[in-house]
């Protein structure tokens, strides 16, 4: 019976302006899954490693092995398999840890079965799974995390995801603080409505990240980065919001922002150098602060899933 | 006594998503001013032509003469000028009439001055004598007008506009009815307020726009020309809205939508032959109905306003 390891890294997703729609990938974190052929047709969640025992065991209820489902049904397939899942991303952190499962679980079986579906047409079926976790079909983590890079989801029926151009020497500080945001408040606090004038500076912030990452304008990548839907509104249950801003812009950085619904945190930075100024300063905060913390920082990870 | 005389295109406004913010220039139709120095330091509006005596006279009520004062007064110059402005855009055709007008005005001025500014430093004052006409300091027809090609405004104040990239054998099909929008008609029947999905929809759009130009991607392009901010309301205002959008798709358009706020449309077309095809079947069918109409047909207008 032969058996696949794969690594599917974290990802920053609702990146800046591009709410629901952008995400990109990191080197740091990454969830690793390896997937074993059965002799039956069953799919079986042998063991999780790293989450602590909260993640659910059941086949139907695990976002690794409901994408796994979903891609063998859409194939006909009787095949089975075990999985063991490790986990390295934290989950409810804002990096897409479930998403990532998702992703590591279709890639690797459909790498055991021939490569039948292409990265991009794997994306759906790690959506189906991430939904048992999200309950939102999005795929703003999945594709960056599939993929690699920046991604931009058009539309996820009929598929239509573009992979973004970006200034060569990016690089990616995260921060994770080990406090809970819970997803059904991060979703409560928003506005169901928006003024005009919003929209209108909403969709004037995406241009400047598209623009921005196409002409490698730091100035516009930054205005991009900013969002009128949900920062102004969930900021306020990220701890030192303001504070980690403030450090990161004051250390050079280009961008700042939530990641996902937090409460992770990024900066967008034009190079490792000020990458590592914006981690000393964050760190200098953090232990200072005395609060638990992790910080990533790599330049973006244009591979996505891979195998080990 | 030195004179110039410059012509200044019409522009499609209110690009698709853009609502607000983009909008590219066409080479017919256009405004053309002659500027002459005098030995006062008067701004005179000596005559208009073309436009049937109902657009103002008076030096601060012309958006032309505006837009020079407003130059002159930044500049700290007593110079004065008679000025002559041969209309060719129809006013409320949607078309940028009055922008038109008033970028001639501040460019042949700053070139009888040797041109101290650069065209776009120009913008903002071309803007203030729009404002007289429109009420509005959006610049997305100005920008167009004066730089040519297709323009985002991110900011005007600091001003910051980016000249985009476009597909080079895109051509623009523009329809002018002979019938009348009011502005403050067209302005009101927005809503106020929009669902936060409207707003994820149109982003989405708006990312799809600038990476269908980036990348010379119709498909993102099409859906890129889609509004969720104007269109929906708008198009009632416009006679045979819905028939001119399925004939132009019918006959190979990439996208349709509202030039500026109307009545004019306009179609997005991948090459001259398309171009022909569609104001073939437009003209066919407004023939058909009987109404007057004008129908312009060109590349997109790389150069914006130019000495003739």
């Amino acid at each position: 019976m032969r058996s696949i390891t794969v690594k599917a890294p974290a990802t920053v997703a609702n990146l800046g302006s591009g709410f629901d729609l952008m995400g990109l990938a990191i080197h740091q974190t990454a969830d690793v899954v390896t997937v074993k052929e059965r002799s039956d047709n069953l799919v079986i969640l042998q063991e999780i490693i790293g989450d602590g025992g909260l993640l659910p065991r059941e086949t139907a209820e695990n976002t690794c092995t409901v994408a796994i489902v979903s891609l063998l049904k859409h194939l006909d397939s009787n095949k089975g398999f075990d999985v063991i899942l490790k986990k390295h991303i934290a989950f409810n952190s804002g990096l897409g840890s479930s998403a990532s499962s998702a992703v590591a679980g279709v890639f690797a079986v459909n790498a055991l079965l021939g490569n039948p579906l292409s990265k991009k047409e794997l994306i759906p079926f790690a959506v189906d799974g991430e939904y048992v976790a999200s309950k939102g079909f999005h795929g703003d983590n999945v594709a960056p995390c599939m993929l690699g890079g920046i991604t931009y989801i058009q539309s996820l029926n009929p598929l239509c995801i573009e992979q973004l151009a970006y200034p060569e020497n990016t690089f990616i500080v995260v921060l994770y603080q080990y406090v809970k945001v819970s997803t059904a408040e991060a979703r409560a606090i928003l506005p169901k409505q928006y003024d005009k004038a919003v929209v209108i500076q909403q969709t004037a912030r995406t241009a400047a990240l598209l623009t921005g990452l196409n002409t490698s304008n730091d100035k516009l990548i930054q205005f991009g980065l900013g969002d009128e839907i949900a920062t102004p509104y969930r900021k306020q249950l990220i701890p030192h919001f303001d504070t980690l801003e403030t450090e990161a812009m004051k250390n050079g950085a280009v961008g700042f922002n939530i990641s996902g619904s937090g409460p992770s945190v990024f900066a967008w930075c034009n190079g490792e150098e000020n990458a590592n100024q914006v981690k000393q300063a964050w760190q200098t905060f953090m232990q200072a602060e005395g609060q638990p913390f992790e910080i990533y920082c790599s330049p973006i990870n244009y591979e996505g899933v891979f195998i080990c």
